[in-house]
């Protein structure tokens, strides 16, 4: 699949996502290359179909683009529920366990998913695996020991790649702090990586979403098909 | 107990604690007002005796003190072992574990105490309690979401309270982050507190130190006291 059919594809996801926001609703927004597909979509219903609606997004790139349609962003914390968060995904295998962080703002949408009534991926075909783990997982490190930190992955076989720029400089998430992403390749057993992440000083969250999804909208050459997860919550 | 006794007591345990950094060691040196009595002592020892260590601080109020006396502070990534961190303690109980962070540099006192080869702790004997938790706890958060993780906090009944500055600002970190104290009045079970925190998603770090430190000085009317945990790792 060359990068015009898989923009397709996420475009084709991100229109059939964008009609789950109707007015009134505040709608968490997502980061990422489908999410913008997603965006532009209501930005065009905003501007042509009349729609309002509230958004809270998990990155300032996605902020800048709602708002260049008009669409109105707050803050997560001046909202006291969000009814739907539509955002991307890195892997999603079928126990609807998955990958995020490929954009580096995998600590906002955490937050934003946890605060969530409803959370829905986006995401082209390529992206649905059987087993998660070949998409390297990002892990948010505060950068005080930071060497340190790496060191305690590397000891455990994870396989660390402190992430830079195209300068050579570290990348630095909206937080400030930078990104590990984990070679795993393959990963077993998501729910004993994700405990031993979160309670390594120095970690502040990983790219592991495990089943907090309640629906994956999958962009497919015979049109977007929807997958529903039977265990949510 | 007044003040100045208080403080006797800090400075007569900071005094002792300084006997513990011998030449060519590497010393993580904490933060808080007893800390400042042992920072003191070794600059004086620098300065008379000619002792040479290298320091790595958890916050850039003790840096700023220990080069003031010629110390050289180096970072933590700079360093492939640290011998021994020397740190206060807000409480400590007779399982050794215990609650830092009043000071608010609990995320780089925790990163710094876990590549330490030996921890010591120098409290007044006020510290030294049956059950932890009348010291309100210290919890980093993440300011992106911080008011849902506040009303998770209180929906758990862990009567959060957002640290303010004397202006009414939030108090912010060393990385930007805020502090919310619970004020718990007594922790019964640690363990599982600290889990059920380390998990809140937004949650970065807290102040609960368990079985992590070696020997705890205790500034003692009688003359300090030495602690020494019999279960440490």
């Amino acid at each position: 699949m060359d990068k015009a059919q898989q923009d397709a594809l996420k475009k084709a996801a991100g229109i059939e996502a964008a009609q789950l926001i109707q007015d009134g609703m505040i709608a968490g927004l997502g980061t990422g290359s489908t999410v913008r597909f997603l965006v532009d979509e209501l930005g065009r219903r905003v501007q042509e179909e009349g729609l309002k609606f509230t958004g809270v997004t998990t990155s300032r790139r996605t902020q800048e683009q709602a708002e260049s349609y008009g669409i109105t962003i707050v803050d997560v914390d001046d909202v006291d529920h969000i009814d739907v968060t539509i955002d991307g995904a890195d892997e999603v295998d079928a126990n609807f366990n998955g990958i995020k962080g490929g954009g580096a703002a995998l600590l906002w949408e955490k937050i934003v998913a946890t605060n969530s009534d409803r959370i829905v991926w986006i995401v082209d075909e390529s992206k649905v695996v059987d087993t998660i783990g070949r998409f390297p997982l990002p892990v948010e490190v505060i950068p005080f020991g930071a060497g340190h930190v790496i060191k305690r992955f590397e000891a455990k076989g994870y396989k660390p790649v402190l992430r830079m720029d195209a300068d050579g400089k570290e990348v630095r998430t909206d937080e400030q702090n930078f990104v590990v992403d984990l070679h795993l390749d393959r990963i077993d057993n998501p729910l004993e990586l994700a405990h031993d992440l979160i309670t390594t000083v120095g970690v502040v969250e990983h790219g592991l979403f495990l089943n907090m999804v309640d629906q994956v909208i999958v962009g497919d050459p015979n049109g977007p098909r929807t997958l529903t997860n039977p265990n949510k919550r």
